[in-house]
């Protein structure tokens, strides 16, 4: 929808949030306005805040997660299990399993799937960084724990084969996790649980 | 829906975000995600925007339209007729007559319509301004242009008897069939407003 407006002010905000998935202009222009309508020191606490994002968040030197420091909270935590890494698409992916409180392990964050139509492939993934630590040493498990769509199983395919001389186990989340589901929209039980029976991950299964 | 975050940037600008009307915590958390993949430049480039509302932004000194500058485009266009002014809740009804492209004059924004149930009260609306505006003299006509709601109802009939006397004429919206309605979908009060204001029909119209 196009609108007439009386400030380029005005317009470049609705612009910049119009860009968001799944705001459109008429969304982008409710929400501007709102934050006009809040006091000023609302205003500059929001702009400030989507500026620190810049300048503070780093990723995680071990497992690729966001975080403020070198590493994340749960590789910074000597109480985690650092033999066993969970291998997860992306940052929301992690905040979805520490949810469940079933898992004792760490993590590690490929920032994507392979997906050809998309043109993602391995070389875009953190995969290096992922072979660097299990050469490190001292690895013993791999849980795959990608989303149950042929991306995920792609990428799973993938890993087990670039990987398996490397580590003893490589298990996958356990099956109750529905053909096609994406992992943030399976309740936290069934996941607990995925989780908790994992199975060891084989080909053509 | 609680999340386990990382980072406490990540935590802050999702919170920021999920106080916007109608985004909840997990869409905040997917607009942020989005943000931080995007490059260091379009973020820099979103919170400065937000802060430049926040040191830019400006009130019409006549209509209380947003601008930019001391008066808003529509009220420093000379070609705009001075003398009718079309009263609007908010900054979007402004847009949205400005759209139809029918209207010459100028307008006056409220900020709001009365609504007891709100403890909106004429007091919290820009009223002062606009009598001031009308005692300027050389008003010949008002628009109210509010919501056919009882809120505007009632706002409708608050300006009527506070400024009827300074103003000629004082004129509302026409209320009646929307063009494209069906009349099996019209409401009954609009039908029968509409056949007991009937206007004479004219070809080409």
């Amino acid at each position: 929808m196009y609108f007439t407006y009386s400030s380029k002010q005005l317009e470049d905000a609705v612009r910049e949030f119009s860009k968001l998935p799944g705001i459109g202009t008429k969304t982008a222009l409710r929400l501007v306005l709102h934050l006009l309508k809040e006091n000023r020191e609302s205003l500059d606490h929001f702009g400030n805040t989507i500026l620190r994002l810049g300048t503070h968040i780093r990723y995680c030197k071990d497992c690729m997660n966001i975080c403020d420091d070198e590493l994340c909270p749960v590789c910074a935590d000597k109480r985690r299990d650092h033999s066993i890494i969970c291998i997860v698409e992306n940052v929301k992916d992690v905040m979805i399993i520490e949810n469940t409180r079933q898992y004792r392990g760490v993590y590690h964050v490929l920032g994507g799937i392979i997906s050809p139509m998309d043109g993602i492939g391995p070389a875009d993934l953190n995969i290096d960084s992922l072979e660097a630590r299990i050469k490190r040493g001292n690895i013993r498990e791999l849980i795959l724990a990608l989303s149950a769509t042929m991306e995920g199983d792609t990428t799973n395919y993938y890993l087990y084969r670039r990987l398996s001389k490397s580590i003893p186990v490589i298990s996958t989340l356990a099956r109750g996790v529905s053909i096609g589901d994406e992992l943030e929209f399976i309740d936290e039980v069934t996941l607990g649980r995925s989780i908790l029976n994992r199975v060891p991950f084989e080909m053509n299964k």
